[in-house]
Formats: C-alpha cells, structure tokens, sequence
C-alpha cells in the first residue's frame, strides 16, 4: 500500500494534462505505459526458458547484467530494494568501462557458476560490447555460441545483436521499439534478470497495474500527480532543482534510477525552441541531513523536496536503555526503535523544510516488497510523463548525448 | 601529480578574495588550513596508540567507524578510492540510524575482531550516540570501560564524550575546534581510522601539503582556484549548480564528500541577508554520461562541470580483439585498453559540452595514491574556502540544521 500528500497549491488543468498522456498511451508514442497489462506471454517465455535451462540454473549462483543507463539501474534499484527480504542469487551490475570496476565485480565471483545477461537496447552500445568481448574472452570464446547456455541477450526487435543471438543458439530476448531505456524496466530489461534472480515479477507487474488501473481505468488520481506535475513544471523555472530526499538507504539505487529517468527525459529543446528541465536530486536520510539540508533550508530557494517513508522496515533493532554519564540529552531516544528514530527523522526534516515554506510532498510506503516496487515505478514514470506533457517537450528521445559518442569514435579513428 | 586546466574566462580581483582566505587562516578562524602542517604530535599519538594496542590490533579485520556527515564521508571517500591498490584492513561506516543498513552492516562481521571508533564533533549526535549505545549492548556491556580495548573516541577537545572516555579508560583523540567536521578529514576525524586501517597517513598530509605550500607559502596558484572560486560565485545565480563528473567509481564516496562540503559550507544567507549557495551534484562517468549528460546538454544552462581524470588506474586489462557479425560498428576499440576507452570517453564528454558552451574544467590525477588523495581533498577545500569569502558568508557554520532537530527532540517527549 502506498500513500502520499502534498502541501503545496496549484492551479490545474487537469483534463489537458491527462489528455496528452492518455493519447501517447492510446497512440503507442511510449510502450511503457502498458507493460504492466500485456506481458503474459513474455512472463510465459521467461517461465519456460527456466524450465528448459534447470540444468545451467540449478547451480549458477551469480546473475551477471551486463548493461549501462537504462539498462541496468531498474534491475538494480529493484534488487537492491529487495534483497534482504528475498533469498536471492546474488545479483552482479557490469555498467561501466572502468577497468578496475570491471576487475573488483568479476573478482568477486565463479564465472562458470554465473549466467550473463547482455542489455542494450540499440544492439551496439560500446561500454556494453566491449563487456560482452571481454567476458567472451574470459570464457576463451570467441563467438557467443561457444558460451552459449551461460548468456542470455536483450535488446530491441530486429537489431543486429538479435540477429546475432539468434545465429549463435543464444536465448534471446526482445524489447518493443517504443518502450524507451530508461522506462523499460518493467519489460523484459528488468524482468528477466530479476526473474532469474529470484524475484517475483508477477507481483512486481501486478503492483505496477495497480495504479495503471487507477489513473488511467478509474480515472483516480488519488495521489495528485497531475497536479504535482503541473507545479513541477510551471515552477520549473525558479524551482530548478526536485530532490528526492529517500528515508532508507535500500532505495539509494531507486534514486539513481530516478535521476537518469527525470534528468534524461526532461532535460529537452521544447517544441518552441525553450531549453526545459528540472535537475533530479537523489539524497539518502538521516545521513544527508547532515550534508545536503542546510543547503536546502538556506541557500536560494530553487529547490522542491519529495520524501519516501518507509512505514515498516520489517528490523525491529532497539536503541537499548543506556544512560552514558554527561550526554543524558540523548537518552530521548532511549528504548525506541531506530525505525521509529528514522522515521520521525524524516518527519521532522519535512516539518522543518515546511516552517521555511519549501514546497514539498511526501510518498509512504508500508513496506518494500515486489509490490510497492513496482507501483513507485510506475508513479515515477507517470509523473514524468506528465510533467513532459506539462513542458510540451519529447520525453523520450535523448538526442544531447549524441555528440559525445560521435567525438569518440573520431578519437579513436585517428589513432 | 595533479594537473588541471580551466576552459572559461573571469576577470578576477585575485588579491582581495585570496587576504581573505589569508586571514581566516592567520586569524584561526578556521583550523583546517594548517592540517597539513601541525600534525606531527598526532600523528605520534597514534603510532604509540598502534605500539600499545598490538593485542588487540594483531588480531584485529575490521575497522568500524561510527559517525555520520563529516565524521564519516572524509574516511570512507578515501579508503574507496584507495583500497584497491593497499591490503588494507577491512572498514565499516555506521552512519545511519537506518535499522537495515545497521543490521546489515554488522552482520558482516565478528565483533570481537573488530575496533570501533565513535566519532562526534560535538559529542551528542543522536544517531551515533544510538548506535553507541547499540555497540555497548553488542557486547553485553553497559558502561564504556567494559569494553574499553575495543573502543576509540574522537570529539572536540572538552567534550563530555572526551570526559566519558577519560572516565572510563577509552582512547580518546580530540579535535580543535575550529576545525569544523566537513573539513576535519586530515585531524584526527579521518587520520586515526585511516591509520588503524593501513594507510600512510604521513604521506596523505604530506600530499595535502604540497598544495597549502605552493598556494600560501609560495602564493602560486596554479590551478587558478582564486579565478575559479571567483568565476562561480559571480555567476552563482545564472549557473547555480556545479556538477562533479567523475570518471572513476572508485571516487563516487569522494563525490559524496564534495556534495557536503560543498553543499553545507556555501548555502548561506550572507551577511547582507541575501541566500547564497551552489547546488553539488556528484556524478560518474561513463553511466551518466547515460543519464545525466543530456540535461546538462539541452537542459536550462545553470550548470558548471568540473572532470576529474585518472590517468593511469593500475589496472591493464584490453577489450579482446574479437568481432561479432553485425556489431562491426563496436570494433573500432577493439585491442585497446578499458583505461584508454574511460579517459577518452571522459575526453569526449568534455568536448562536448565546451562545443555548446557550458563552463568546464578538469583535475587529472596521475594515479590515486595516498598523496594525491590529500593534496586533491586540500584543493575542494580551499576552493571551498575561495568561494565562500567571494559570497561573503560564514563557510563554516551550519545553523539552518538545528530546526530539525529540536522538532525530533519535541516529538519523542510528546510520546
């Protein structure tokens, strides 16, 4: 279950706003808002590929992902939501071209006691090849057939790295054109390794249609998206900045995968030739009230602050009943349970950022299970479509990236 | 060895910025400017500490630090940028009143292998002296003195945490001050930790005193920070977010010292009663180069970015020659090393955002080591410190977080 508030006004119109989402969904513009509705038949394909691979499975301890952006924080931040309530296969993220990165991950683990899972989307992103190569190598394989039961590939419908799985008796797995990176998490990108991984992605879909049968069937927009969107983004140019300001550190990953969502989606040319934008702030509680906050609390006000609250942690640890000579001020504490510490933490850092008039909201959520997972996902990716719809931009193109990759390739060309 | 190059121009009123910094540091008013240089007593505590201690440090894994915000960032940041290279001690930071994260933390662990070190600036930080407390119970003890072989405790001189640990038997390290804890890692906040785990603290202050020499000693400033600091501070409204792109994981708890220095020291109301402040943001490349790049490319202009480079990481491995059918477009690295694709992809990035004009500079570092790592955490100080004096305000108070915590204080007495 999960619930919110927000304390701040706005004027809005709301049929606008829902009409230009409601149309890209009915359009097809973006795939990803119907993932949570149409994936029997993939659930289906990845329930017989276990089947049929019990053999490899039984003994692989490691879920490699082997992916960059989009393709690898979803799993991620749902892994690592989850993982202290799950028994699951340790789950391992290759996401970076960062030689001494890659060396600690795969250091870590049996490589014949692992399954790899190549992502990209394009079928050609360098960080995620260049991966793929070298644990090719390590395997003394030089084409994917050779190591065929230990990969698996993702990627988009007809691109050449399918072409390729299909080739070397690799499974492979598809994504639809228009489910973009950083929304595909609810597709085949995040549900098949954290399928492999243990997890239940039934439930992690069904958490998702949950609020894809609230707002867009029941037409409920209980936790006032469409409002907090359009604050978002009429303010967004004294607002700047949206902090996520998260009260357990098991959604420190969600941040990140909240920070490429917003800042990659939103950070456009409007159709009127307007830079837009609002810079995603990830922040972890208590400990950046002892970092970030004086900042927000006084520095220029171009801030918006949305808490996460985690209702029960399922850890009942107590501050035991100690009383140290001289620092009887923090014996308050004395007898509680630091979930009740770091929750009122939370409750007080929001009450305080109130008392200076900082617009802020707050999402509760009783608990981190597969369920409440999947429908914060899908509440961020809503509220990120409408606060593109709000700036009037393409949300989900990426074309300010393009020009790295091409000075790359010159670089490389000229020796 | 640290190079550096600046790639936006301002005309700078080097003298007047750089007798303020100069005066704060003959004045005392802060005390982190001679870090550097008067340490040698502590430094001899600590390796009598170490001489007396060998029982217990002999058998000895792990190093736990508990404390949180400048008591714990500065350690953490380094021990990740430099565990790699040093067999080291392992270390833990408690750092949060998060039940999960504790749990999880000493879960890892065999307490009666392990040294803990509490640290608290003002001796009565809530979620440190909880965790204390938590500690003591561990062990099944109720007074300090129980478990006093295992204990250090490092505050302010005349604390009643110092006061408690001369009570009770516990080694106790004090700090000045005026050295405030986001600029306490080179006091004994950072180099007791740093030292039990392994580390050549000799050389790390050794590496931060080349910088305070070179800069107040020969008044050469030659990574121009008098001209940067300057630069961000009069652009402050216009580019109100500096972004720390990083290329290298292994400095994302670097990051995560930056954003706090930076963050608490400069969002300030000034002494004309204007708020001041820039907004850190720590990111990593390559991933964000797929996630944050293109707000910063096509998003509002409010955004300054400063590249760190490494340009040897010590680690050599290649990207195979190996070519798979249809992703020829992928071999263009093909036999090249991950360290060469990281630096010119940081390269690239840097390009392209001077080619739309955005405000960069790089820091390149030869390799991470112990000297490097104090003479780059010397440089984010001063600069710190630089930009501060050029707005005018306290740099090293942090008043707007007190709100907060009387709030949680009225919460636990209403019951």
């Amino acid at each position: 279950m999960i619930n919110s508030a927000i304390y701040f006004d706005q004027e809005t119109d709301f049929d606008t706003i829902y009409a230009k989402v409601a149309a890209e969904k009915e359009k097809g513009e973006s795939g990803y808002y119907d993932l949570p509705i149409h994936q029997d038949a993939l659930v289906a394909e990845i329930e017989a590929y276990k089947k049929n691979n019990l053999d490899i499975l039984y003994g692989c301890e490691n879920i490699v992902v082997v992916g960059i952006g989009g393709s690898s924080l979803g799993a991620k931040a749902i892994h690592n939501a989850l993982k202290f309530r799950k028994s699951s296969k340790r789950m391992l993220f290759l996401e970076s071209s960062d030689p001494l990165k890659i060396d600690m991950e795969l250091g870590k683990i049996s490589i014949d006691k692992s399954v790899f899972i190549i992502i990209s989307k394009s079928g050609s992103t360098i960080e995620t090849i260049s991966l793929f190569k070298y644990i090719l190598a390590q395997f003394g394989a030089v084409t994917p057939k050779e190591m065929a039961k230990r990969l698996i590939l993702i990627t988009d419908k007809g691109s050449k790295l399918e072409q390729l799985g299909l080739d070397n008796d690799v499974q492979t797995f598809t994504i639809d054109a228009n489910v973009g990176g950083r929304f595909s998490v609810l597709s085949a990108v995040g549900l098949v390794p954290l399928a492999l991984a243990g997890y239940d992605i039934a439930t992690l879909l069904a958490g998702a249609r949950m609020l894809h049968d609230e707002f867009f069937v029941a037409k409920n927009d209980r936790h006032g998206l469409v409002k907090k969107a359009s604050f978002l983004a009429t303010h967004a140019e004294t607002l700047s900045n949206n902090v996520l300001f998260t009260y357990t550190s098991l959604l420190k990953d969600f941040n990140a995968w909240y920070v490429q969502l917003w800042g990659e989606s939103l950070g456009k040319v409007d159709r009127q030739g307007n830079r837009r934008g609002l810079t995603p702030i990830g922040i972890i509680g208590p400990v950046d009230q002892h970092s970030f906050l004086q900042l927000i609390m006084e520095g220029p006000r171009d801030k918006s602050v949305t808490f996460i609250k985690i209702q029960h942690s399922l850890e009942s640890i107590k501050i035991p009943d100690i009383k140290l000579k001289g620092l009887e001020g923090c014996d308050f504490v004395n007898g509680e349970s630091f979930e009740t510490l770091i929750n009122r933490q939370c409750d007080s850092t929001l009450e305080s950022l109130r008392s200076v008039d900082v617009p802020t909201d707050i999402i509760e959520l009783e608990t981190l299970d597969e369920s409440n997972m999947g429908y914060i996902i899908y509440y961020f990716e809503l509220l990120t479509s409408l606060v593109g719809a709000a700036f009037d931009i393409n949300t989900y193109d990426q074309p300010g990236v393009e020009v790295g990759k091409r000075i790359l390739k010159e670089k490389f060309n000229a020796g």
